[in-house]
């Protein structure tokens, strides 16, 4: 089994962008450091080259267009951000939806760049929509409980065990986050057991007050 | 074996909303008798009402909000549709794309208000995708041949023939309808034989010349 | 200086649409007539025709799509909702916002259909930049106060005083109309009092216990 | 009377991101250098960084969010644009729409960052309402003509000088770049005799098989 894997989403947070996004990275590369656990950042696209080019650990975009490159104004190629050092991209996150065919043209897109995929969902039919565009994992993220420090794992562990039984029918190469209202090494391993791969968050880490608290507590009970 | 439907989307066009609206339901009513095929329209909102009320076909929405009745402006929930005497509702048709999130919330309201729905799919990926939403009906409708007079059935018959098999692998209670480019009853046979339920069609019967004799010809090879 | 004018928005409101949108209308009749103040309805679009049939007061679609007739699903062409009866439209409203390029098109295709204009804007500003599409009213809903019960003309006389100034400094054919918390006859008599036309509301009428009883008062001191 | 001002967005070509966005940016900076003329860059998010320190030209985000930092995924707020060293930024490009609100938060947002703000606009109506919103810059690009090589100047002068008027009536700090299919010196030209400060142009500098030759010739009749 391989180990678990912690993104974080650095959103458009204050906390999270330009300098901010630096500390936050700097720590994140610490901690997978010293616990063997992957630690990813998915900073504002500016941050996307700087953060790639000073730390060794996975950065994903927030999202991608699934557009060739061409004419375009204020959207983003996945081979644009594959080029700037990113390794990976969200799509589909609850603050930015797609359509259905958009999240088929970011996949291909996706895939072509060679970045790793993750796509976020909101129930377990979404998710095992999702699973049929293969991505490298499928994070689901109830929307009523992002952002509240309530975990899915803690408040409704029946939507991720069902999810994962969905998507694994779909597909059982890919792989399931627990998303939203994570914040402790608690809430870590409870979504490791019940059956998902890591855990991607945002404000747990972010707007804490000591981030690289948060960041060793998420990774002590693995 | 069900015999196959024949659905038609009025769309906006200028010869598919009003008195000319009332004039092809009134001829798809007199091919589905002749015939006994089943027939259906989908009229702009307005027109649902007194087509449902004047006409023995079935009647569907173009599209119906995930919402429940409330606050929102410019929207359309399941039940109103379905109280306005629609009996089904396309969703995510290409021209009018939801999120996965809204094919969801959509898909619940619909079954919710006893609506038939019918999501409209662009490729083997987001047919199987959609799928798991348990429609009763898939449209498949390359974006490319749509409006062309070209029939997907003849100019990539693998696309169909694909998205059945990855349709049925989700959910084999879900029935796939070929759509974009369907002009002829040659269409529809080949549409049947490659294991689909029937047809999904716009331009091909609303801008005829003669819509009726279109129609009796859709259905002259089943 | 012509009489008040009072739009009832019934929005997707359960006690808004089919049986629920008929009381409304004969409700608004009724006092129309009673007191000689011109109310209009704002149903949702299968609602259009039965009432525009049925009752002599002005209907207004919620919104129209800035588009010809054509290959457009789900959508809906000024001349189509004319045709189903309406006399106006809502343009632009804070549940069905617009581009700026949609608006322009939109205002274009409600011109060429003859349907009376309601842009509704959300500040001073785009109060001013409203103006310069010369739609017949322009509704002024600050977004905090929608829905509230908390009349804007109370909250916030200010920013009517500073819209109907930067209205008419770019076009004074324009009338304004107080939105957002409306719910009785002093909230319309100060709506007039600080220089607006009339009054859009919606809640404040379709969810209340007596909806006669409330248009009687919002018309009572005019 | 101030120098005329070029703006080139990058787009998401192919041929202007990454190390394509340095080499356009370079020529950009020795033409600025060797004409007096200011000439901008609009490059894709993740360029503005790396662009903005290593070039003495201004850049300019494609687009910028109405929204404060926070929780938004996949957004840009626009004091993070200035933070990675933006001095401007394009609001509602042709291939970026936004809501008549949206504008109004993205100009709030962008003037609070102190950047410099191009909003795009497609005809005389959008042009004045725009005005409303106290830009430095409004460029009309004629949607018809953008990427053609044929000049908004010479297929349709008229708009531009009835812009102009339009924008002088309501806010004359406003200046006026002429957008769509500018190509050449003649074109610059024209555009300045129009009464406009400049352009705003893709395609024929980034597509162009020679950009520093198609720079040389743009700033050659100035």
């Amino acid at each position: 089994m391989s180990s678990p894997v912690i993104i974080i989403n650095l959103k458009a947070y204050r906390e999270g962008f330009g300098q901010n996004a630096h500390k936050i990275a700097m720590y994140a590369e610490q901690v997978a450091h010293e616990s063997g656990v992957t630690i990813g950042v998915a900073p504002m696209y500016m941050d996307i080259h700087p953060l790639s080019h000073h730390y060794e650990i996975p950065v994903y975009a927030q999202h991608v267009d699934g557009i060739k490159p061409g004419a375009y104004t204020g959207h983003v190629p996945a081979i644009a951000v594959r080029e700037a050092g990113a390794s990976g991209t969200l799509v589909n996150h609850s603050e930015r939806r797609l359509t259905l065919a958009e999240i088929s043209a970011s996949m291909e897109a996706a895939k072509a760049a060679h970045l790793e995929t993750v796509v976020c969902t909101n129930n377990v039919a979404t998710s095992a929509a999702a699973a049929s565009f293969s991505p490298d994992y499928i994070a689901i993220e109830p929307p009523e409980l992002i952002g509240t420090g309530i975990s899915v794992s803690k408040a409704d562990p029946g939507i991720i065990e069902k999810s994962v039984a969905a998507v694994e029918a779909v597909n059982p190469d890919v792989k399931v986050l627990t998303g939203a209202g994570i914040h402790s090494g608690e809430c870590v391993k409870t979504a490791v057991d019940l059956g998902t791969a890591g855990v991607l968050l945002a404000s747990g880490v972010v707007k804490a007050d000591d981030p690289l608290a948060v960041l060793r507590d998420l990774v002590s009970l693995l």
